[in-house]
């Protein structure tokens, strides 16, 4: 396989940015990779790791000659993150993101560059770990993981073919939808389902203060809550990128929860049997989707 | 190993009681295994399957001879099961259950013997799969499990033993605890994760008609709703009969959950990114007890 990037410039090596690097390295699809960050020890760990060919904590001599640029930082640090990059990026680059909520980036780059340039094409890699970090990156992160762009009015095929083509050496399933779309999806799928792992855990811990009440998690519970490791500022982050998608869905969840618990209340045994059963059978009908 | 127990009556052939009939056979720590059930044919396929060595649908018949007899049936189930088998059990039998709420199992077999037989062990497995049915048996399915014993006032000290025994046999750990206690420990670290997972599956069932939304579920979705595959008439069931502890840890839930959306909704990024650290530390330090 011939290298179809040139020079792959990473800003932030994360368990995303990191795994992207491991996958497109040992697909032979990248001639080099440059890491951009705040951090030189950090980076240097990374080279020595063999995720990075070199890093750069100069935005000028890290965007020098860049091919493709991905941000790679949580959504929170993205506007910060394009005002620095923002000055020296290649005319020609293709500038690519990975971020959970799409609006929010793109407003971002809007924002910090004056404009959306047509080598910008939003991305969303539908894959991760509870754990962060480039040592937790994985070269097979993204293998039969779907990722989702979601190209602009602005956006120019060939950025978005470039694009493409990147997360598919990845081993990636690429699909396409709009911005709006993909947040409102991902607000109800991921978004939401973190907020209430998280908040579980966090109303355990506080009611039961001796936290006698973890010794007894089965497994249900450890499924359940296994998200709840995830990273904290990144799901802040997520949560208010996406804030209006978030607060749609959890609106929509708790209306439904107040309505579970009436049936609680008053003992309604059928309509109780009948949700489980309506949300058991969309399970089950998904499960080949959710398990592959 | 010698048989300890002679003949074992299991009243309700699922998943619980196949597995149970599947290890005990194993630890050789069982003479004759019989089924007691309504359907001949089930028992019949149980029997062909190695599970039992007889199925009865006649309750004399079954539990003529009996050591001990497990209560196998959804907690729905226990009422009428005990009715049915009450006057059929023998006074020396040693009589336990393995239902996820204690304080109903208790209170209906005192109504259908016109009180508590010092025989009786109320005791919990933690343990299952989503799956159902004696087909999902597993030798192995207690094998490092917790049991939990809730000895009664009126229990002797050599029924628990024979209980006790019984679930070591299977490689489980077993614990005691008041009922009341169980009631409340189980409602929090499963009973409402269950609920909260079939929720959110129904919700987005309702939300999203084109069923779309579960095409983009990821990781996080597919492990925080696998609960959601559960046998609807068992969580019915479990929700009915526990609804008091239900109804509690769902209040306490609840409110912080209008307390997160209040954060999400004001933007309160320090607020949020408090709770989640707040719980992924605890989900971290507990890591080492849920994924044992």
């Amino acid at each position: 396989v011939s290298a179809r990037i040139g020079r792959l410039v990473i800003a932030g090596v994360g368990l995303i940015g990191g795994s992207l690097a491991l996958a497109l390295r040992r697909a032979g699809a990248v001639a080099e990779i440059v890491g951009f960050g705040r951090d030189a020890e950090r980076l240097q760990q990374a080279v020595a790791a063999g995720v990075l060919d070199r890093g750069e904590t100069d935005p000028e001599r890290a965007l020098s000659g860049a091919d493709v640029v991905v941000l790679g930082v949580p959504l929170g640090a993205v506007a910060g993150l394009m005002r620095q990059i923002g000055p020296h990026l290649p005319a020609t680059a293709v500038l690519t993101d990975v971020g959970s909520a799409k609006a929010s980036v793109v407003a971002d780059v809007e924002t910090a560059l004056g404009g959306l340039p047509g080598g910008f094409v939003p991305a969303h890699p539908i894959a991760g770990t509870e754990k962060s970090g480039f040592e937790a990156a994985l070269p097979d992160l993204f293998r039969r993981r779907r990722v989702i762009l979601t190209p602009l009015a602005s956006t120019e095929a060939a950025a978005e073919a470039t694009v493409c083509d990147m997360w598919e050496a990845c081993g990636a399933e690429v699909i396409r939808m709009g911005v709006e779309h993909h947040d409102r999806m991902l607000a109800a799928t991921s978004h939401l389902p973190h907020l209430l792992a998280y908040g579980l855990v966090d109303t355990l811990a506080r009611w039961d203060t001796t936290e006698e009440v973890f010794q007894y998690a089965a497994g249900g519970f450890r499924d359940f809550t296994r998200i709840a490791s995830s990273d904290p500022v990144m799901w802040r982050d997520i949560c208010l990128a996406n804030r209006s998608a978030v607060l749609e869905t959890l609106e929509h969840y708790r209306r439904d929860l107040d309505h579970l618990t009436a049936l609680v209340e008053a003992a309604e045994g059928e309509a109780l049997e009948a949700v489980f059963r309506r949300a058991k059978t969309i399970r089950d009908r998904y499960r080949p989707v959710f398990e592959k």
